[in-house]
């Protein structure tokens, strides 16, 4: 058994009389490491990797050992806080110019999420005015990493509470991709609205999105609702708009990886067809997603650069135990799209619920 | 090397001097058997299966080693042969009536696509008003599913053509499921349009749509599309949206299982999501399919019995060597959904290409 955040789970190489106290991603005090759950390995293994320097924070990034905008960006965090440790200097100036190379690294990791951006952000233009000693620094960036790891599990409550008022006993909820506690530290973003609501009593039934190619959904989504008792089925994607047409789902709840000035969301591929299709059945569909992630440095979703990964993960796939793609096949592979504000019923964040007009709503939303 | 119908393969297992004559379904007049392709091996495999009566004919339709609308309503009117050929009674009226009980059988085997009650119906035709000997009712059988076998090719390669001029130089097209040479005896309907247009010397470009669950388009349409020697990328259902929005896709193509009178389709599942994505984005969708998939009986999609198949096809997933649901993981599993008529460009038929008003044009193109 293994506390993993709030909530008890049980990983399925575990014994049940083993029991660890674990979040999706952790500083180790006594090492000065940060720990995390190998996301990759879930839910057939679970393992713990330790970072001990920002370049395999980068690398965790990158190969998705840790996933999820809110989780990356507090990764991001502990990654400037191990560039300083690691650091040899004594010269604040010195360490401050190790401390923007290891930010450039860290931010090259991942392109959408701009919760990375925002993170390496906050921290620079804390260590940019700091004027202690390079030791001193050094202190500060592991307890501010800390504090945004803390302060991330908070606003992930918040936002599940505010959430969980759109959610009406009985519902059956479509959720794409992961977006629960294996996304940030603790709760997550849509996934912690439809945990909210569940352990205030409400009966919800979970369609879960497998979302391809790297199937989140079917991986780690399903797991987690195993977890916390919370009835579930998997559909593949493209049945989304089959359910939706029978009318018996109620709500479409995803997360988001970058929100524009004007409300388009960039979040996982499959995002927009998925909205699309709840649009189409007059079902609403709601983001759910930090302060952190709006963007108002940009207009609307086509300046989101969208990053294409590897095609392996489109052809990798074994299907009743053959290989699918034949020898030599091609594959394309962009990991999100943007869903147009028009589709978007409501975003969910720390501070409430933001509706349309959202050009207007999400910029007086962040004055507040 | 395998003629494959009318076009040369190479299956990977195959080598390149072996030579055998092949279509998806052929029979065999020494052995009166049905000889077919497995599909659920290929690409890795390439394998064919004998069926000696209509009990074999009807398993291997609904474990789809045979698939696509046209080729299981070729199988059904085989293995309406081989029942005949089984039996033993030399009375007219007794082997009618065994004929019945085996047109039931076949008729269980799948429900959605229409193309099956309608090969089955037009034979019972036949044999109902047969008055020959019962001998001769089973050459007659025999000949009669060989001249639906002749048709269809025929069929499909009028559709071709009608389709292949819709098809400009240049075009980038998403494919949804396998529609090809493997769907019927040979050509196909929506990947027998692209591969016309291809022959003509057109350059297409084929986005296809891997079709989870049983990835029939990471399958069978790469396998064929190797073949033909057309330049494809396989993608996941839930990008065709991303692409669709980048306007680099120019056209839509899939099949279709059943066409009701107002022209709402019922197609393998995910096709109302990607023909939802195509219409929000201007891009023409067509349908390709015979006549005999269009059936008046029925006003509107709604009325279309939807398969529901086991929840192992979606559970049981590799993805990079582990396998990807926990233990204990529910799903659901319909094969087709409907797409409503309001989203489909035109409708391709060996007729021509039917335009809507679709109430109006389909009933009378089915009166020429």
């Amino acid at each position: 058994m293994l506390n993993f955040g709030s909530i008890i789970i049980c990983p399925q190489n575990e014994g049940v009389f083993g029991r660890i106290f674990m979040r999706t991603l952790q500083w180790d005090h006594q090492k000065n490491e940060l720990v995390m759950i190998d996301q990759r390995l879930l839910p057939g293994e679970f393992k713990l990797v330790n970072c001990k320097n920002h370049a395999e924070v980068a690398s965790a990034i990158s190969e998705m050992v840790v996933r999820g905008a809110p989780a990356i960006g507090v990764a991001a965090a502990f990654g400037i806080a191990l560039a300083a440790i690691n650091s040899k200097t004594g010269d604040l100036e010195a360490l401050k110019n190790e401390l923007r190379d290891a930010s450039r690294t860290l931010q090259s990791s991942r392109p959408t999420a701009v919760n990375l951006a925002w993170a390496l952000k906050r921290l620079m233009e804390k260590y940019d005015t700091f004027s202690g000693s390079a030791d001193n620094l050094r202190g500060f960036l592991i307890a501010e990493a800390c504090r945004m790891a803390e302060e991330d599990v908070e606003i992930n409550r918040r936002m599940a509470e505010h959430g969980a008022r759109l959610i009406d006993d009985g519902d059956t909820i479509i959720h794409h991709c992961n977006t629960g506690a294996l996304a940030a530290v603790d709760w997550g973003t849509a996934l912690g609205v439809i945990r909210m609501a569940h352990e205030q009593g409400k009966n919800v039934h979970v369609l879960v999105d497998e979302t391809r190619p790297r199937l989140q959904g079917a991986r780690l989504t399903a797991w987690e609702l195993q977890q916390y008792g919370i009835p579930y089925e998997i559909i593949t994607d493209n049945m989304a708009g089959y359910f939706l047409r029978s009318g018996q789902v109620k709500k479409v709840f995803f997360g988001a990886d970058r929100i524009t000035a004007n409300g388009d969301v960039a979040n996982k591929i499959g995002t927009y067809m998925l909205s699309l299709a709840a649009f189409d059945n007059q079902v609403p569909a709601y983001t759910t997603a930090p302060i952190s992630t709006i963007d108002l440095s940009l207009a609307s979703g086509e300046q989101i650069p969208i990053e294409e990964r590897s095609p392996s993960e489109v052809l990798d796939i074994s299907y009743q135990g053959q290989q699918v793609t034949p020898t030599g096949a091609h594959a394309r592979n962009p990991a999100f799209d943007v869903t147009p504000h028009r589709l978007i019923t409501g975003i969910i964040t720390e501070k409430g619920v933001i509706y349309p007009p959202y050009i207007q709503n999400l910029a007086s939303t962040l004055q507040k």
